[in-house]
């Protein structure tokens, strides 16, 4: 049975969150994150950078955007998805790992504030550390923490992992 | 005895990267290290930002400024810190995160482009996934590895974990 883990970041602006929301992206992908939808404004720069680069490194890791958050969440539940909202406010993760490991999930990230119906909406609140720090990192951790490995069929580009220095194999085509 | 984690953030650039590197340094004080300093561009926003957070939640973080990363590098050299840089390029963190428990380390994060010395200066390449992402990921996701939990004390702010909505607790002072 193969678990899809999709990842909403909310309420995305277009010139502040540009290198945070990418990074959002890029790591999901890279951590096993089958697709991340973002809210907020439209930005086609950013879906395009997180297509470019599956495209070049493989995978099929896609982005989206979408209008409503309540609308992905509904959507989302239908398909019995289990969905998490990340916060410094919630449980500890490390409490709820393993109930989330193999399961299909919507990972929930904001930006500046999020709308108490998110927190209340979700079937679980969840913290890496009760501490302010960042929704890449948090996310990142998380994801690191399901271990779910990604896909990363059709690569044109593979690193060859070094002690020192770099080595880039291109699979020709 | 107790153990080090400096992080290091190369070429800190003041517009670009105001974001990212504020979350590399509050990723950094969530997740156990003890001190980031920045090369680059100087910046006393971002450490006033970071001290600003330590007050408020505790512990002794500290954010610093220096001109030249070799500098840095020699210096914790000569305390015997283990040095670590995160690059896509370099061996699996999976495979040295045992060794690197418990010991004094620098864990160095790039921006742009790292220049070569880095890689030759280092102890260990060290690679979060070999794929482009993030280095506000990376760095929390080794961190997290690490599992050194971060010293609070002289909080005023706490959080109460809850399932649902936010719970807060102020010290007196």
């Amino acid at each position: 049975m193969i678990f899809m883990i999709i990842v909403l970041r909310l309420d995305h602006r277009r010139e502040r969150d540009k290198r945070t929301s990418t990074h959002c992206g890029l790591a999901s992908r890279a951590l096993g994150a089958d697709k991340i939808i973002y809210t907020g404004e439209k930005d086609e720069k950013l879906l395009a950078t997180l297509r470019d680069v599956s495209k070049r490194w493989g995978g099929r890791f896609s982005a989206a955007h979408a209008d409503n958050w309540k609308k992905v969440l509904r959507s989302v539940k239908k398909n019995r998805f289990t969905t998490v909202h990340l916060t410094m406010y919630g449980i500890p993760y490390e409490r709820c790992l393993k109930k989330l490991r193999k399961k299909n999930l919507l990972l929930i990230v904001g930006s500046e504030k999020v709308p108490r119906a998110v927190y209340d909406n979700v079937d679980y609140n969840v913290a890496v550390t009760n501490q302010p720090h960042s929704e890449v990192a948090a996310l990142a951790v998380l994801l690191a923490g399901l271990k779910k490995k990604p896909v990363l069929a059709g690569a044109r580009l593979r690193i060859i992992p070094q002690a020192k220095g770099k080595k880039v194999m291109e699979t020709k085509k």
